[in-house]
């Protein structure tokens, strides 16, 4: 039993319960126990959530009854629809518990769900990162691998191994001897599927950015427009998915999406002598900001240009790929950009999408787009790396005329890493790993 | 159209879509639009929302629909329960704006069950009052009047209303002299239903009161264990509603529940002389603090006492109802408790049930509990308040002996106030004004 909803006021809670005798247990705590008993699948059911064994009322509520092999986890399960009312939340789960229900470890229903073959593991890893999506591009990519293009991929590969590997072992049962002529080795079709785990595995990189997303920091002196910037990319891209937060003798951040990428946009302190010691630590947290970035966008205000001090540094830096150059108020400087730096008004929007497609190359790298099918998981990485480096050595093996058996232990291993990545064969401590990461109520 | 549910990550999400012709503008962005045209009342479909007119998936979902007259709105209306992935919703909701759908106003799901006669003005205004409850007892209070009970009673209170007003009118309709004999004036039944319609408008302070709670402050020097107090109120009420918020430098405060009063309560910075401009700051916004509470518990380390000048400040305030004086520390002070003063040991617990019960009874008054149906909004107050006028005046027309004319317009006008709590007449702005203040969603 879980809470499935964020925890605040609002119309509506859902709270999740599943497991064997479910049904039976809401109706201990529901008005009308004998419908909610004899309920279908798939249907729901208006009454309320009572004390046990007493008439006094908690809550009005709607159940959606799910039975096996139906809903999310497969089980028999009861999802409740409150008044999304803090204490009222709190009653339900607490009369909930009196009725025997434990609360829900982190991803236990996706486990249970899992476990009960409604999905897969690549899905199931799915789920959760589509929750954690921050930007579109990046649910659309979780949402794709969650209808099982991933775990296609790799039963692909996986059909591809076993019928080399039965290739092999056919040599192995029949010696050399016996057979009228030394079969060709499949080293083609070998190197073929290798090229696709690779392919898959090249992935990995602008996948895991998608999902995890990058820092990117804007920094430059006092007045060289970086709140302009900030506020600018703000009102452009529209899949902010949190609100801002900080202050602005700090610095001020915001998650927002730059060509699909999830980027967390921190607007630092003005660089300047701080006037005040409020302001010192300020600058010394921006510091810290920028220090981390992944890209730091270093703004100059045109007008002003920059002092020889300011160049010397500039040029210091220049080669540093963490860095790019704005040249800001082109709207109203005289003075045209530096050669190397990006013209921008941050006032009235100029060069804004050229500043975008930019911080795009710099971010996904020339690579650009990689299609639809991307991993992002690491455990799916170092599980891909895996079967690459058997598969490799299974060449190799080929190659250099070594007995067959070392060759088909290489394929076997492969063959055992791509499993995993599924779920066929994985250990309990595996998955207790990958869904003690999941929130509760999933 | 609305997201029913808080915005935030999490397992799942709810939009609500209601209104004629949902079902279809659904179906042209579900994957099963068929299934979905088909679907009975209260059951629900698995499948996949898709941009319109394409086959590009935007998240997964469950959706339940409802069928007119059933359902919160009594219209055709689908619930769509997506995973709480924030650019996932933002998706969800632009797909179903394209479809022709608009953001939902506050509220307005309810406003269209009451004018669809799915619930009276009085249990609409529960509904709001069930999500915004900060304590069990209120909730339990606004889902006894969700439940029917005030409906109930000013439904009683209408019809001792109405045939009193019957029995007036006969008396108008045959003139004295066609009379046998002057009936009696139905006095006693009028003054009966001025009692009940008091007795309902004086439940009104405490209904207030559990439903928006009160501020109450912790106050006194450093070190008079003031976080400890706080903490131990923390850890005792179970029903806390929100996390914790402030520095402590400044203030910090929860909402708590004291004898199912919703209490605001605030830790305050120590009064002592500021050493740091920081502290000061605290230390005045403490102050107004203090100033905005309706109940100060002012704490002292009964290890230290009072310095005369306190004693001098206690003194002079000593009157003031808002101030309740705790004397900290009993396990290890030697001194007794001057007169008057509540002894506690904030760090062992000792004395605590007793100051809750003292702050009860400072907040809840003499009265005490009264009982479960209490009303609580403005509105109810006011338009009972002009029944009770009216009626008073009635009463008073007919011990003068004015003509029962008059008699009849008061007791017409006592009805058309209770008619207004109901919802039986009440205009456009007045609903607006009443549903407005709900949350968006329901």
């Amino acid at each position: 039993m879980a809470l499935a909803t964020p925890w605040g006021e609002s119309a509506l809670a859902v709270i999740r319960c599943s497991g064997e005798g479910t049904i039976n247990l809401v109706a201990g705590v529901f008005s009308r126990p004998e419908a909610l008993r004899g309920e279908e699948n798939a249907s729901m059911l208006h009454g309320y959530i009572t004390a046990p064994e007493k008439p006094e009322k908690i809550d009005e509520v709607m159940l959606a009854v799910f039975r096996p092999p139906h809903g999310y986890t497969g089980e028999e399960s009861v999802e409740i629809s409150s008044h999304g009312s803090l204490p009222g939340i709190q009653k339900i789960l607490e009369v909930l518990r009196s009725q025997g229900f434990r609360d829900a470890a982190p991803g236990e229903f996706s486990l249970r769900g899992f476990l009960n073959g409604k999905m897969d593991l690549t899905r199931a890893e799915a789920v959760q990162e589509i929750i954690g999506a921050k930007s579109r591009r990046a649910q659309a990519l979780a949402l794709n691998r969650l209808s099982g293009a991933l775990w296609e991929r790799i039963e692909q590969l996986k059909q591809g191994l076993t019928s080399l590997l039965a290739a092999v072992e056919v040599q192995l049962d029949y010696p050399e001897d016996e057979m009228e002529a030394a079969p060709e080795l499949p080293l083609d079709r070998l190197h073929e599927l290798e090229t696709g785990l690779l392919q898959l595995l090249g992935t990995y990189r602008t996948g895991r950015l998608y999902q995890e997303g990058v820092r990117v920091a804007i920094s430059g002196a006092t007045n060289a427009g970086k709140s302009s910037l900030f506020n600018l990319f703000l009102r452009e891209d529209r899949s902010i998915v949190s609100g801002i937060h900080g202050t602005t003798r700090d610095y001020i951040e915001s998650w927002i999406s730059i060509q699909g990428v999830p980027v967390r946009l921190f607007d630092t302190a003005g660089l300047r002598d701080p006037e005040h010691p409020v302001e010192a630590e300020g600058i010394k947290r921006s510091g810290q900001v920028v220090e981390s970035a992944a890209l730091v966008l270093y703004l100059v205000d045109a007008t002003v240009g920059l002092s020889p001090a300011e160049w010397a540094e500039v040029e210091e830096r220049w080669q540093d790929p963490r860095y790019l150059y704005v040249w800001n108020k082109t709207d109203i400087a005289a003075e045209p950009p530096p050669s190397g730096w990006i013209p921008i008004s941050a006032e009235i929007g100029n060069g804004f999408e050229q500043l975008e497609a930019e911080i795009g190359r710099r971010l996904l790298g020339s690579g650009g787009d990689q299609g639809d099918l991307l991993i992002d998981s690491p455990r799916q990485q170092q599980l891909l790396e895996r079967a690459a480096v058997s598969l490799k050595e299974a060449g190799g093996a080929v190659e250099a005329g070594v007995a067959l058996d070392f060759v088909a232990a290489d394929l076997k291993d492969a063959l055992d890493a791509l499993g995993e990545i599924t779920g066929e064969v994985t250990s309990a401590d595996i998955l207790n790993q990958i869904f003690g990461d999941f929130c509760v109520g999933k």
